[in-house]
């Protein structure tokens, strides 16, 4: 099956159907992936539009620097950006490439397991605006997206497994038995990768083909992110704190809001106590104090997911059973950290 | 009928589907149009934006003083963005509207006849880029367009007749006789205004619906546009020559492109001339040296309209009937401009 993997992309570049072909990397993929892929695809006339990596990064200055290439090589409408690299990547030139002359075609080549099974899928494009994160987007499907888990080799044990904890909502989010979470913690997260990779990116996408604007169904996606994001957002404004990164966030938000669940929803609490052993196997305990939470809690409610002053989560009634539009009060939100450091 | 004209829109606010209302002007609007509006549509709680007027300030980083005063006041989905104002802020209100949280609903209230007649309508949004016009942007429609000739009273004479080159336009590509340039021709301006707003702009409104994302029937609005887009952006950028109003610009690519239409099309040389005499009553001719048309050649390749390095024109076998796709060489360029200067 890995073999196929390419053949779809390599006959619309055959096709002829482009005017020139553009492939964005950051200085990871420029080092580590771009001779794979051009080896794989035998892509042999392109022109390299290199950004720097990282979510400080993921900014519309990096996006005026993708244009400015764009236009510097006389990028019609007619050409395609090949993204090759991570969510950051992705993202920003998604969003590069669908405000170019009023939007180019994409192709996504996800290089990061969570690029792989999130980030690259779903057609959410954008960049981060004054330490908001994607503030700035729009909606826009990739042409394709090209899942390879080679490029996961040369990727360090703490980025590998960054994009585990989206894998760990989707098992918490379907309804299928061979996917739950249940059968996800028997399986080897190295030897199996293909399997996941292939399974629960999937799961996303049966979500998102049914609600492409976000209106209702989609919103079950952002389980697990409604706190995730405000942490993520708030470890990378804060002096006191590391920048986290967003699988270290999204392991919190998912904990923190299973625990809201238990208490609002009555999830249960066995099957609560078995994710968060299984997700402190990947992820390091964080510490946070009264301070960052006041703070945390403030970011919710410039959170782009919310309407009016409200807060709106996303809960699990059970696993494979998501609640939308659920409002919470502050004092839930302070014990479910407590649960979650304890 | 005039009275009616807000009564849609005033229904869409009291319905409070909307968490908050932003209004946008620049200081013309803001001076000359704003308590009109608020008075007749009775909106009482807002947040004004302001910007600086003209096509020198339609650019990313105008969009992005827009971003910052959504987020200021804490704009969520659910927040509306009225464009007050001519064409240039209504395509740059419809870019950061369509672009803040991957997209919030905008309502266009253009005050200029060029607005009302054109830019308001198609989902053409956007800003200039590196000189180049409308080169980053998304295609998105506004959730109403109000048309009211009201705003149009404050307007100076070289303001209000730019739009005018739209008009004619319009009259050249549709077939309904009513409306045909021989019509319009025997039209008071000033007198015929509410008529002229209503029916010219419906004109654009029935192409684009048929064809919302320019993959071919929409090309014949291009028409006057790729000489047009050229002579303007090269008016703002070379010091030999001051900076053009859009319609100044385009009435030129009528003119020139009608010729060429003339000399591969066989447009009719009477009509021609008629038509330059009807333009040339409202707009003042321009000078052109070699050295300008070079340039402004040269800018043509980069148009976003064409495809790879050909340049594609729309041209009129005659009235009623453009055709698309017409390569033109630049011998047949440069001698348009002698028709036309002469």
């Amino acid at each position: 099956m890995k073999t196929d993997r390419y053949s779809s992309l390599e006959k619309i570049i055959k096709s002829n159907m482009f005017s020139s072909i553009f492939i964005l990397v950051d200085e990871n993929s420029h080092r580590f992936c771009l001779d794979v892929f051009i080896k794989k695809t035998k892509i042999s006339d392109y022109n390299e539009i290199k950004i720097i990596s990282g979510e400080e990064n993921k900014n519309i200055n990096t996006c005026i620097e993708i244009w400015d290439k764009l236009n510097y090589f006389k990028a019609d409408r007619n050409s395609l950006l090949i993204n090759l690299g991570g969510g950051v990547l992705t993202d920003i030139g998604g969003f590069a490439a669908s405000t170019y002359l009023r939007g180019i075609r994409f192709v996504n080549v996800p290089t990061t397991l969570l690029g792989m099974v999130d980030a690259s899928h779903g057609g959410k494009t954008g960049v981060d605006f004054k330490s908001l994160k994607n503030q700035i987007g729009v909606f826009s499907e990739p042409l394709e997206v090209v899942l390879d888990s080679d490029y996961l080799k040369t990727l360090s044990k703490e980025e590998f497994i960054n994009g585990y904890a989206e894998v760990v909502k989707h098992s918490l989010l379907t309804n299928k038995l061979e996917l739950s979470f249940d059968s996800l913690s028997k399986l080897d997260i190295n030897k199996d990768v293909d399997f996941i990779i292939e399974n629960y990116s999937e799961i996303k996408n049966e979500i998102v083909s049914s609600d492409k604007y976000e209106s209702n169904k989609r919103k079950i996606l952002n389980f697990g992110h409604t706190i995730g994001h405000a942490i993520e957002s708030y470890s990378h404004i804060s002096d006191s704190f590391k920048p986290l990164r967003h699988g270290e966030s999204i392991v919190i938000g998912i904990l923190t809001e299973l625990y809201i669940s238990h208490k609002m929803l009555g999830f249960s609490l066995h099957d609560l106590k078995t994710i968060k052993k299984h997700l402190l196997n990947y992820f390091i305990k964080i510490k946070f104090n009264g301070e960052d939470l006041d703070k945390i809690y403030d970011l919710l409610i410039y959170d782009k997911k919310n309407d009016g002053n409200r807060v709106n989560f996303v809960l699990l009634k059970k696993i494979g059973e998501p609640i939308i539009d659920q409002e919470i009060d502050k004092d839930l939100f302070i014990d479910s950290f407590t649960f979650y450091e304890k």
